[in-house]
């Protein structure tokens, strides 16, 4: 359910699954084999292709839930995943595929995100939103090497055309030994306005934070020089500040990754989120069962050798999705106009 | 002001005025001159030495705020801070140092972390909270020495007794060059029981990224393994599990940082945050002014070589407000009892 | 959507669609003769019969809307209707039954009160909440012939079976007539703690307010002795306390209807409402067209005379949606245990 | 505390304080006699003279608070009052003054009032808030002579010359006697632009019936013919529309108070609300203590023989800050621009 989206935006399933296809799995070797139609409906909210103003539901449904994948884990806890806490938090667990500590749950995230992107088109129709790995395992590109182009001409989302193929390589060893890998995703959102975000409590990197380490396996989150920053002086973190050609003003350097003081500068917002290693892997590992028995655990299931994939088309709706918000949010206290 | 505080709680201006004493300016060379006196005052919502369960009011005044020392930046925007895009957004600014972007800012924050240490006393009395700082600059701790007994004995929350000597020489040419460095912050919450979190949207570590990302020149966090867990296969990543002599699960590591799924596992949670330098700095860096005039900037205020040092205290505040906010909400759903 | 709700409560289709039926139109003369099925899907948050402590979605489709009843509405504003207000705010008019403005919009009202009957069934078992229809037109009861078991003996939640016969008699008049009549509704919750609810701004007396004002066609809303408060002297309205043979409190009198300083007092809660008729008549009323013409409009699609009948069981399922969100915040906030 | 306020509004203590001055007791023999400075001072989100677009927070501090006036019902519980169930919540009470059940809780509410109003000022200047006391105790006014200039030539906010003569003589009696007595408050927008509030869960008419319950003694809300309306036949209630000779749409009555489906039209939002007599009375009545021991209260101490009077300038101030947060979430969603 998204509530407070604009009215009379163009807005139909055709818009929202695009991006639900880009995320889903099975279409090629290095995702999981699990064949998710991942169909969206439109079940409110829109009339005659156009938003009316009032709450938008939508709904994902389903249908490949094979129940024989997951018998085996019924009684038993997995290392790595949310299996255990649950049950310790709720004293119940649904362990089969579409319980809610599914990677299946980014799927919502996506169309949420199409939505977002309409109101963004709308309102501030510069902004840009892409996203890409920049590192699967230990293997880190190129930043020299960056071409946008590329990151959709491989299955990896990977921008730098030179470690596609070595990326290609280290992955069919991953994944024919039944073993997974992390990696590192890049958000970028350009034409972004000044302004968005809030001083205190809802700053815009804050909830931009929250927004990425919401998303299932996210272990870190930064913005622009990020960790690096704390290595810098503030002579070479700050970004220095020009009057442009155009009678707008400049910056030198984007150590600030587009935020300052939790509003946004105009530049380009860039973010990076750490990715582990899906936890579902054929090596067994210590673990022990409802009943307390330690156990060994392996997962035969169809899973990802690298979720960090998959989770860039996240990674991008969540970006657009407190884009949106923020946006609204700034129009409200301050008057948004969208600059022609 | 503090709602939905548990009733009944001990909790007077000496509960919390220690936490307020440990991140007070001025206490040593190697923080900002300015003399605060950051005295606390209970307003509301306790009474004769308790919690009311009503609205807690707290509020601390500025004493110690000269206005010549912001004179020169009425006019003039600093590269790295917040000024030019407030006054992009608001199109105005309160340039004077109590204003919203100001590290001042954190005192009620670290005020607030007391009144959520008084909650977590009364509900969960084994969390214990501390922070400490691990890298200043380019200078890491050896993880090999940590000594929690240590960080008190140096003015840097240095767990690390042996890193103190280089890094106060180091920070003296800092200052001494009028210029800044960052650090990294790691701050550990121990006791913390299981279940505190949720599945999807408020998960505890997305709460508490944002609530570390929302700190004053934060710009990455990271929670456990972090952005290690990238490069990690899944082996080696996942925490086996085992039954422990006393009868409860044990973790044979903590690359989870104490957060599976976006809920609490009971181990310790383990968090770092990334500080950039203050950009407060004496060498001249391009800028522009109101006018839109191209100038240089340098600023010969009081200010932090290091502002990483005073964000320890605030980094376990937020970590307690946040730990005490889902203990309230675990309460609420699912009937949390205090394990004798 | 519901967030928050316990794990482990028993919860089926089942356990809800009686409550559905309760509501349905067209099970006698005296509702519209729109056939809906009302079916409720539960689409998430239950497992193998219970809750799982995550996200419980439902999901109830539209199956019987004729769009040719509402062709005619389509250019034309009803007076008295939202359509007009619709057509201003977002510029865009969803005019199909479907739309935010139907009072269809209370079956999902009614699935989550039945939820909320499964949360308050479990943490405070003692909770009965009925509804009453005490008022048809300009027709009242007499309260002094009250009888709970009356109310579904007859197609009008009536409580006293003396106003039934007449109540018909004027009710059958007003819909052959193709007019409509207004009613008042009385909910009364028993069994409710002590203790629910906040002192200034989340006051359980101002969230039902909200809650009961919130559907569609209601214009008042009273607690207690209500706006006849307004005429009675202090000593009147005061209601005096004795310790009963129980060893607990009572109260000799009710008119705070439950409720003081915004918090439960374990008497009935005793709530009104006032229902307007529904605006949809078959006797031509002035308005105007999305062109700017003056019309007549009349409605000759299928409408309720009384929609105040069908306000009964939602202002239940929204006494009790606001009881079990104060009973979870309660328990948050104070460590509320049931009483056996 | 107010988030949310634009910025460069004009606002300085010497626009908040007359509305305080207004709601301020003791200022003729019908109000409690207690000296209160209301006193309100800016601590922040204001430089210069004009809102920053930070959090604005105002403080009034209590000035009379004598204890002594208070000892008496330290152990004892009021009938009527909210001592008990405090008590019975929180396991403890500030019986002082001060506390949250005091209706010395509204003067912030005024404050509030009159930064919205600020906010209503530069959005939606045509905006005109009044408030009236339309019933004192059985006493109601005649509508027919309501005259707007009347009510601020009589201590009672009465808008009927010829009622202020007897309801003094009323008030006399049940000041002199030490009793209290109940009233009837309506308060009318004027101005309200079209299309403020939402079509489910944020409706207008519903947050401004939480809004009036929420004020200390109001026992109902009413909104337009209100519980008249359930009298009413659709003939009848139905407010007939045609264009004006302005080009703009008239309507021919208001029995919507303003309001369709949540939604503003335009026309004047009426609203009465309904407020109990003060249980601080001379007369003794049965209660117990805090031993449980059956006693007789009455209370001696300065208070109000018809707290509805000062009620007026409350309920316009939660008038106007319900219309300001509609305002900008409506600018939010629909992008609201001031008709010139």
């Amino acid at each position: 359910m998204i509530d407070g989206v604009p009215p009379r935006l163009p807005l139909t399933e055709a818009d929202i699954q695009p991006w639900l296809d880009a995320r889903k799995p099975g279409q090629n070797r290095f995702t999981t084999q699990r064949q998710e139609a991942d169909v969206v409906k439109i079940l409110s909210g829109v009339f005659e292709g156009v938003t009316t103003g009032t709450s938008i539901g939508l709904l994902i449904e389903n249908t490949d839930q094979r129940s024989k994948d997951y018998g085996n884990i019924k009684d038993t806890y997995r290392p790595g995943h949310a299996d255990w806490v649950y049950e310790q938090k709720y004293g119940i667990r649904d362990y089969r595929g579409g319980g809610r500590s599914s990677a299946r749950e980014t799927a919502m995230r996506v169309a949420a995100g199409a939505v977002a992107r309409a109101v963004l088109n709308a309102l501030a129709p510069g902004v840009v939103i892409r996203g890409a790995m920049v590192q699967m395992g230990p293997h880190a590109i190129d930043p020299g090497r960056w071409d946008w182009d590329q990151r959709t001409e491989n299955p990896f989302w990977c921008p730098d055309g030179e470690s596609v193929k070595s990326w290609a390589e280290f992955l069919d060893g991953v994944r024919m030994a039944g073993s997974s890998t992390g990696g590192v995703v890049e958000v970028v959102a350009s034409g972004v306005p000044v302004g968005l975000g809030a001083p205190v409590y809802d700053k815009l990197d804050a909830d931009l934070a929250k927004a990425m380490m919401s998303i299932n396996a996210v272990k870190g989150v930064e913005i622009g020089a990020g960790f690096l920053a704390a290595q810098l002086s503030g002579e070479d973190n700050a970004d220095e500040m020009r009057m442009g050609n155009d009678g707008r003003v400049h910056f030198l350097s984007n150590n600030a990754g587009g935020i300052l003081g939790g509003i946004s500068t105009g530049q380009d917002i860039v973010l990076r989120m750490a990715v582990k290693p899906t936890s579902s892997i054929l090596t067994p590992k210590k673990s022990i069962d409802r009943a307390g028995n330690e156990i060994e655990v392996s997962t035969k299931g169809r899973h990802d050798p690298c979720v960090a994939i998959r989770a860039v088309p996240v990674a991008e709706a969540m970006m657009a999705v407190t884009l949106a918000d923020h946006l609204l949010r700034h129009r409200a206290q301050c008057g948004y106009e969208q600059t022609p």
